[in-house]
């Protein structure tokens, strides 16, 4: 962990790099809004291709933009020259995720050496009313990037 | 539940055009590949669009299709007319999961009234060689379908 | 739920009630402290009877009074006549559970009419300093009471 | 992980005794069953003071002996000088836990360098009959003993 727990320009940097070579990222339309030491935000529209059968949005864009962004929340916390792998996650759906926008912020919750504890919260963003629809828990391992 | 444990045609077909109808699994490239009463298999190629920044699948590729084979199971068991929407879902990330394709088996472990707890397996194939690279827990709840 | 949002006296009797009846909570030597709409505290001493092979307390204590505690949580906000099971529940344990006494707080994160999702926090007490030592997120199903 | 896959009399025996410091399985009137390279076997009496609000075994009695089968397994496969701590575990459970004995087996799923992925069922015998109560996932992390 950064000594001062500030983000760094260079760690900004790094890890919006990182996220812009994920091309799930890119093909769920999902786009890095925020980034702080321990916590990052990735938002994604509900694109017509990211649907499950009643047209709400598929589990798996609440799960990838959480786990995306949980994972570089956990990035930001890292000695530098490591990024993180997700080892586990745990996501509960709250709500059917329907409406413009889903907003994942990931958090850390305890940063170790071995093992960073992270989590996420997914809000969805319709008609200018924002509904819970997911959280999730889980743990990432923190690997020297080759 | 089927009385007899087996799946109809008519339940086959209706869980095939329910599969057909998630524009997600369109977007991953994923093909529903077996259906039994309790256990469904969904394929997905590791398209150049499904990745995370070390070129390996987006962890959000194997939960989406674990999510779906394992909702599927679900569907299988319930009573006619209804399918199920993801209460909760855990995944472990095994190993790195790379390859040609991904398989994705879902089970049913319990089925109740109001749960079905279910699991997947999602295994990589690489030039032949299949490894372990995810398994799931879950709850689904079935619902009354619209 | 209660329409207003307001345990009765009536209802804090009856949690009150059930707790004493979990033999386990007495064998660990718990005690309630706390009991409010969607919200239970329960406390245990680290018993000398409690420990695992490193003297701190088992992750068994932890999740026992944790898991209790949301249960009881989740209590607070079903129809009167109705307790809860957990159908299921995920505990991180962040740091050793070392001191004089835990402390788990339950909570309610979405009431619904089949399922009650919840989570809990763990914190130690050690010579008046307090550490968080696990947190939980879970599954509650509402049941008539017998 | 011992190179033959087979667990040595050295290490049953530091397992055995390193089971019979938890005082908390003590407590709970638990004895291990069964060692063998990546599974181990622990079960317990359903003990009058072990039981939740309608009599059944407590949630935490069963994980508690699922916790440490799980964690046992992982330290009949990690190096000598070693043993583990949970860092998460989630337990399903599957069906109200009534009978007179729990008996958990705990199994290693993947085991690296730095986290040991577990997984234990629990089942409950009444009057002959077995029935399967729970099922758990979880993460082990080696450390060295001290």
């Amino acid at each position: 962990m950064a000594d001062d727990g500030v983000l760094t320009p260079e760690q900004a940097a790094r890890i919006r790099a990182s996220f812009e070579s994920q091309t799930m990222m890119t093909t769920l339309g999902a786009r890095m809004t925020g980034i702080a030491h321990g916590e990052v935000r990735i938002e994604a529209p509900i694109l017509p291709g990211s649907r499950q059968q009643r047209g709400f949005a598929h589990a798996g864009l609440s799960f990838s933009i959480g786990d995306s962004a949980a994972g570089y929340a956990a990035v930001s916390v890292v000695p530098e020259g490591h990024d993180v792998l997700t080892s586990e996650m745990k996501i509960h759906l709250l709500a059917p995720a329907k409406g413009d926008l889903l907003v994942a912020t990931g958090r850390v919750i305890r940063a170790g050496r071995r093992l960073v504890i992270v989590q996420a919260d997914v809000h969805a963003l319709e008609d200018g009313r924002t509904s819970h629809v997911a959280f999730m828990t889980g743990t990432m391992i923190p690997i020297a990037a080759s």
